[in-house]
């Protein structure tokens, strides 16, 4: 098959890629807005439209294998088919871990927050501009650009240990708020986990471009310091 | 090149991924044994040697490329060659997540356990049990065992809700454990994750075999009911 061919059954791979990653980066904007609202049904229709997320991620997959069947591509090109593959992958576990703030609303009921929400939006609004950063370094293939994303997931951490010391003190003056002072944890931990996750993509991103692997995703520290 | 030298050199890719999974059983072993013992030169012997287990992951990454490059391989040899490389990824994370064990290890420092380990050494059995369980069915392409080890991993989501909830039992009675309570809870979350991980990894196997994508890994839910 032709090299043209090959550029165009890789641009429409790609196409999907992004289309899942506009949707995925949708997801996490809801689940904050669900979660600042209170609002059940946004957080029901979230959770019933992660079935659609899950089939754009195989199509992608079976999509990858079918061009590295036909076109039997070489380093360069692989790399990028395998970047889509995984990829993907990872989109799908974001929108898990969006759903996921969905699932705490509906959990939480009609109780209370805690507190008002005010580290855990900046956590969200970090991750959908880190998600677009990696994105938008896939498709300029720019290894850079990555990188730089990778190194903001510094930023989540903090937040988080933040979020998570705040909610300690809560705990420690009056124990019967450990319930809501979980869920809001759950939530900064979910968004945490993305973090982790768009570094993910930041790595393979680079790997794809460059074909150096470097672990820029170090597991995030188990205990809060 | 002849199907026999691709045999060989898929087999050669196949010994190299049940050697990094062996290894990666063994830092599960060492790292409940660590927190188990308080034994901190086994804790910082166990993170020193996660440099070794990366290297092998990559590796592993670079013989697939290599492989899929020059055999030009088709459907189901494919998938099996891609399965390695997802199945590395898995493996290097669940070693960082039994690396995660010993952080806690260095990190409890002497204080004492806030109570006697119970149900997470039983965790950390499972683990076990259902990673050999996951590399024994890649290893002989077996479908069915790679489905029954995703469906266990209920059996460590329920023992990380029990411990969740006998812990949340003791910060409610005296908010001063709450550090101590936190350091254990954080090793269940690691075991329960790196059940999550090898559920990957049964998905993987079944892909590989029929090439039927099944979401049997569903992200755990954010909060204990």
């Amino acid at each position: 098959m032709p090299r043209d061919t090959f550029e165009r059954q890789l641009g429409a791979l790609k196409t999907t890629l992004l289309e899942l990653g506009a949707r995925t980066n949708q997801t996490i904007a809801e689940g904050l807005e669900a979660l600042k609202t209170r609002d059940r049904a946004m957080a029901q229709a979230l959770i019933a439209r992660d079935t659609e997320i899950n089939r754009i991620r195989y199509q992608i997959e079976e999509q990858s294998y079918e061009l590295i069947a036909t076109q039997q591509p070489l380093a360069s090109d692989l790399r990028e088919i395998i970047a889509c593959l995984m990829i993907a992958i990872e989109l799908e576990r974001i929108a898990d871990h969006a759903k996921n703030l969905a699932e705490i609303v509906l959990h939480m009921g009609n109780e209370p927050l805690l507190k008002p929400l005010i580290d855990i939006p900046r956590m969200a609004d970090i991750c959908q501009s880190m998600l677009t950063q990696s994105l938008d370094a896939f498709a300029r293939r720019d290894a850079l650009a990555a990188r730089a994303v990778c190194l903001r997931d510094d930023e989540l951490d903090n937040l988080y240990k933040q979020v998570f010391r705040e909610l300690l003190t809560f705990v420690i003056e009056d124990a019967r708020t450990v319930t809501r002072a979980l869920n809001l944890l759950f939530a900064a931990h979910n968004l945490e986990r993305i973090g982790d996750r768009v570094t993910n993509i930041g790595e393979r991103v680079i790997y794809a471009v460059t074909g150096q692997l470097e672990e820029l995703n170090v597991e995030p520290s188990p205990v809060a310091k």
